[in-house]
């Protein structure tokens, strides 16, 4: 045991494929780059590679920080690290931030070498399937034949489960946090409001805001919003903003009254001034379209009967956005196989984001389970 | 016993009232009409009227439909008629439209007389308590001392609640229904989502969109599917939509693909064509501000120590804008001040919408509650 330690200063890496990419939405990207991190050394036998794959915000910066840039920790650094529960002494820790993104991968932003101009609106949808085919490229990249585990919450998590179906030779482990085999109605109701807001956004121009010199921050603000709400529990906004009012009393005023509205309004704003409205849109369809059981009549077993990783699935009993119902229908399909699979269900009051915070229990049970695999 | 029946064709009536009112908001009213309608007869005694309360998007028109239009079925008809629950055979029951309202009543449409123009943004801001204040007055109007009782749903719940409150030697009986004392964290973020997509509408323009000859229509829709979201439960709207895909297979579009896409933006389009977008955010105001234990330190049962009405609290398992646990704040509130409550958790997969529908078990639970009134 040591204390747990940082990963301490990081820089990203790009890795460019030339062979061209046949994507599930028909398209065939013919090059792109991938922008990544790794933590930790890549042992002789090249067997201790872990695969942290992010969520619909998320990028290639898990942990660590930034020489330049102070308050640049990355999303799960409490997660990765010396003496953390995904220990970089034992494991070679990779993020990649995700094909279609705004942070350094090619995605809208990025020129159309076709036009000569960003891509905008016309980058090609992309799939979870299509993230993990890229993922594995990037393993071959740098010679990983197979990963010791694939890891991720949320979005992330449906790309661990993805893994294990499409790689199911190359992949050891898979740890499934705070995902479903598929989005409820729901939950896609809630990434149409999201794209409605964008989509609406004048300065949205059809998704080529770019050559406009604007964006479309109002319908991005709107988006993130929204989905804060479903992050976080009814319960753990009580206790964190409940009903105070700014000025102890009714102004009857559309300005900031209660202060959760200045918490939604300042994350809103502060979204909106970073993230690609594109990116947004691709990423909630790449979320909506996942549902390998569809190829199999529904069947979620049958889906899962190729899979040979050994599995953790972990949920946490506040998170009505993936509730624990959803992680528990990929564990009954995993047992109907016969596969290994640890459950646990983490009380923690902070809903869907609990996957982010360092719940002792939670990371007690990631420890004891990374613990457990051999490399 | 007969068979439910329609009260018919109605008509809506208009009073005017002079007097001016002072609002919990600061400003006055020096006029204002309230559109009302009414169904069966009000005895000779005055003793069975039975005031109906409307919800955001709710009106006076509770049951019956106009002459000439076939499709204009009130919002409660199935519970209010000859033979139904609310059976106008024995009551005298009043729909009326609050103020601030966009369905005849005075409110942001209205003309404001000191600038000739539309009130739209400058129409002062309404409380559930200024509400019931216009509500007493019609009652006064129409001979009406003392009310049997006042019903509502959602926030006409609210106002229920507040008449017990406000004027309790003038209220017999109130049924509180899928409602609750105050609105959570929760409850005011997804309204200021609602509110934030209005106010940011370009078209919106400052409110005063009227003199523009347009409506913040994207926004008036974005905050209709957002409220139409929380309305359903997820269970509900995954039995009714599910994963169901308009081609049968994802299409990588962002035109319709999802059938609970295309109901969404079904219902906010319907909604951006009728319904007033002040009276919107107004109304969302309402629901945020209403609190009666605020002045009494928060403590509901010292709030309610005051109501002398006999209850009846209605809640309904599986919604979750409202849910019951908010119904249970309310009855252990009037328990603990020793008042007559009855208390109904009724088990529909249907969400806060509910109370709208007319699930037996509910409907049966009402019938008794009414029958017990002595009129």
């Amino acid at each position: 045991m040591i204390q747990p330690q940082s990963v301490g200063i990081v820089t990203p890496q790009t890795a460019h494929f030339d062979t061209p990419l046949a994507l599930r939405s028909g398209g065939t990207l013919p090059s792109y780059d991938l922008v990544y991190e790794t933590y930790g050394e890549l042992n002789a036998e090249r067997s201790n590679a872990v695969l942290v794959c992010h969520a619909l915000s998320g990028s290639h910066h898990v942990a660590g920080r930034y020489a330049d840039q102070p308050d640049s920790t990355g999303w799960w650094d409490n997660l990765v690290g010396p003496g953390k529960p995904l220990d970089t002494r034992k494991f070679f820790v990779i993020g990649v931030n995700n094909l279609g993104g705004c942070y350094g991968s090619t995605g809208p932003l990025s020129i159309n070498p076709a036009t000569g101009k960003p891509w905008g609106a016309d980058f090609p949808f992309v799939t979870v399937e299509d993230w993990v085919d890229t993922q594995a490229r990037l393993a071959d990249r740098l010679g990983i034949e197979r990963m010791a585990a694939v890891v991720g919450g949320s979005l992330g998590g449906m790309q661990a489960l993805s893994w294990t179906l499409q790689y199911p030779e190359r992949i050891g482990h898979a740890a499934v946090i705070a995902s479903a085999p598929k989005l409820t109605a729901q939950n896609i109701a809630f990434n149409e409001v999201a794209r409605q807001a964008i989509l609406s956004d004048p300065e949205f121009h059809g998704g080529n805001f770019y050559e406009h010199g604007v964006v479309p921050a109002r319908g991005l603000k709107l988006a993130r919003m929204i989905g804060h709400i479903t992050y976080l529990s009814d319960d753990s906004m009580g206790e964190k903003f409940g009903r105070s009012l700014r000025h102890g009393k009714a102004v009857y005023s559309y300005d900031v009254e209660f202060e959760i509205e200045s918490y939604l309004r300042y994350q809103g704003d502060k979204f909106a001034g970073y993230f690609d409205a594109n990116t947004y849109l691709l990423t909630t369809k790449a979320l909506d379209y996942y549902d390998p059981a569809f190829a199999h009549g529904g069947k979620l077993t049958t889906a899962l009967a190729g899979a040979s990783a050994d599995f953790l699935v972990v949920s946490f009993t506040t998170d009505w956005r993936f509730s624990p119902a959803r992680s528990r229908e990929i564990v009954y399909a995993l047992l109907h196989n016969r596969r290994n699979v640890s459950y646990a269900e983490i009380d923690c009051a902070a809903g869907h984001d609990s996957f982010l915070l360092d719940e002792p229990h939670y990371h007690a049970v990631l420890t004891a389970w990374f613990d457990r695999i051999k490399v």
